[in-house]
């Protein structure tokens, strides 16, 4: 590419972020692959400190996702360690020993086990990431350390993001207060290239590492697991989150102590997934597409879900075309129970078909006007069940072709 | 769309294409969507012609393909009415009224019963076929109908097609010459507005119908069934193969007297499946991918059509990228068996990676070369097993988007 690329005409400011008790933060410049720009970030995080994450479903992952998913069960975090630049992806044993190298050195930094230490890595595949710049960084990067860096963090991880990611919310756990901070990045649903999806949150709570995992778990399942920019699955996706315990709540695992704080994490995780999709390679349009009247939840998301990865439906949206033809074909393929003559599709609130056809002497109007905004809805009614689900994509145009079909330089 | 779409840079010229004993065609302007060209195919079939067919798998299928899911397994046919212009998709009662109506006015015409007549029709979706325009033209199609028409009836049925498909070629069956001749259409592996995949293949063999079916499902297997343009999958989707029996030869259903039968009709249906490739929506480029070392056949196909469907890797093909590491990424998303540390990535028959990293030292410059043209052949080495599987696709480019993004007008 010749030069940076715009700013997502979706871009939103980044909330004031909080410091999170027991979470310092420092970022260097290693020049792994980027230079005048910070591309590795080391967080210190509290003794005690639970951990939970979940990963790409992709068989062929990169080697610091076979290394978290090595150390999780131990459920425990002293540091996590992100470069941006090079995802150390298909690189065979080096790779492997990239990772035990960054891993090793920065627990020597920080006092404590390999064990404990969470990695991530993303950028370019197939080339061999050099753990020595990172190794050389560490020092920097320790004298460094600081709570309240989570901007420069957030900044820190961009590949090909045109606008760095947070949210945070608070929540009440037995009458006291937590904090939630979290930072993404990610702008293709992945480009292996550059674009693969990281996410990080913090929150100062104490809470034992598998209730954590629950939560993290099943919030990830209506967030991150419900966008799609172009349907194809990162090599290195990686979601982590650490609670250091330094709250002062007592730790617990009860779901009813816990629904405000699963509330804030939801918002949370939304909050950051909706972000990746608004910073979607070439994204234009932010689309929400709900499913209702399946034969059930996960049929719905795979209705939802074909509908959002069709390239018809998404290249009709980006012509700004309501083209509920091609909504059907896309229910059509999914191959979950539907009957045509049942189906109803609505944009932005109007139903321009229903019961298997057009609705007669629908007014166009308002629909026109929907597609011409930057936030679109759908609404599908597949008329069989109580299923139900949501998921969120944007659009395809020509930005996305200038992003993915040029050389790599 | 402003102005006609220009040719295809793959396109390729008609082949000449003999009459087939046995069938007569006509083609007429019934004013349908288009003017000034024609758009209705007749085709009438002698006496004891065996059909056999193939059809979309999309769940919401248009009221043609319905129809002749009906009559199919009666195994005759006597005639055959194509419309370009409207799908009669998603239209409910009337369009299946629409379908009953046109194959009651081509019984009457052909002097048969409506059990023995077929129909496809391709076009926009969600709006009523007018099947009286087709009902009117059926005077002037009958007075008009002669064995040679071939060429005309491939322009007919065109929509956002750049060029006309045929293909053809001669077997002999227990010592008798006997003919094959086919047409398709078909531009996005469906854009439902307008770029449905239709394909019509006479032959004047003797062959009964269930031997016919055997054919046809196995050859469409191997080609239209392994190539892909968009990943989306049309409501219309039809393949027929009519066989009239005028060659002369004797009957047949033994597979060992059909082996050259069967060859031949492997190469029509394989050259008909290039050309729809070859007009894929804005290709420049018709890509060949090979998957081998699979578990299984069945495994090494869904690997290929992942690969085909990636929009990163197809993006990296238009930008003439040999870009493995997004086919490495495509090869982990397919779900099938695989072992990052034992993949290979071949292209223009040229080892980039191999055992699971890049090949040291590898010449990048045949490559490169081989990425400037217009065929590209990849080839995955998943080193499992004996699994093998080829399919085709184009890149993803520019002119797609501009094909299906602008307002339908």
């Amino acid at each position: 590419m010749a030069g940076p690329l715009p700013v997502s005409p979706l871009a939103l400011p980044l909330p004031v972020l909080p410091p999170i008790a027991g979470v310092r933060l420092a970022t260097a410049e290693a020049g792994i692959r980027y230079h005048g720009r910070t591309d590795v970030l080391l967080v210190e995080l509290a003794e005690g400190t639970a951990v939970a994450g979940v990963f790409t479903k992709n068989l062929c992952p990169g080697a610091p996702v076979t290394y978290c998913r090595e150390v999780l069960p131990g459920g425990q975090a002293r540091g996590l360690v992100v470069n941006a630049g090079n995802a150390n992806v298909f690189t065979g044993a080096a790779g492997a020993r990239a990772a035990e190298e960054t891993a090793q050195a920065a627990a020597a930094t920080l006092g404590t086990s390999a064990d404990k230490i969470f990695l991530a890595s993303t950028g370019v595949i197939g080339e061999r990431l050099q753990a020595q710049k990172i190794v050389a960084a560490m020092g920097g990067l320790k004298a460094n350390l600081a709570e309240g860096g989570l901007e420069a963090a957030a900044r820190a991880i961009m590949t090909t993001d045109t606008f760095p990611k947070a949210a945070t919310r608070t929540a009440r756990i037995g009458g006291v207060d937590v904090t939630i901070a979290g930072i993404a990045k990610g702008s293709g649903m992945i480009a292996p290239d550059m674009a693969t999806m990281l996410s990080f949150i913090f929150t100062d709570a104490a809470i034992p590492a598998p209730a954590l995992q629950a939560m993290l778990s099943k919030g990830v399942d209506h967030t991150f697991n419900c966008i799609t920019i172009d349907s194809d699955t990162s090599t290195s996706d990686t979601v982590l989150l650490f609670a250091t315990g330094q709250a002062g709540n007592v730790p617990t695992e009860d779901p009813g102590e816990l629904a405000d704080f699963r509330r804030a994490l939801q918002e949370v995780l939304h909050d950051l997934a909706m972000l990746v999709v608004r910073d979607g390679e070439g994204a234009q349009k932010l689309v929400q597409i709900t499913v209702e009247g399946a034969v059930s939840n996960a049929s719905a998301k795979r209705i939802a879900l074909a509908i959002a990865n069709s390239p018809l439906v998404k290249t009709a949206i980006a012509g700004e075309d309501a083209n509920w033809g091609r909504i059907v074909m896309a229910v059509g393929k999914a191959g979950e129970p539907a009957d045509r003559d049942k189906l109803g599709v609505a944009v932005g609130g109007v139903w321009m078909a229903q019961a298997g056809g057009v609705v007669p002497g629908y007014d166009e109007t308002p629909v026109v006007k929907h597609m011409q905004g930057r936030e679109i809805e759908i609404t599908v009614e597949i008329g069989l069940g109580q299923g139900r689900a949501t998921v969120w994509t944007c659009d395809l145009t020509h930005g996305y072709i200038d992003i993915n079909g040029s050389y790599r330089s």
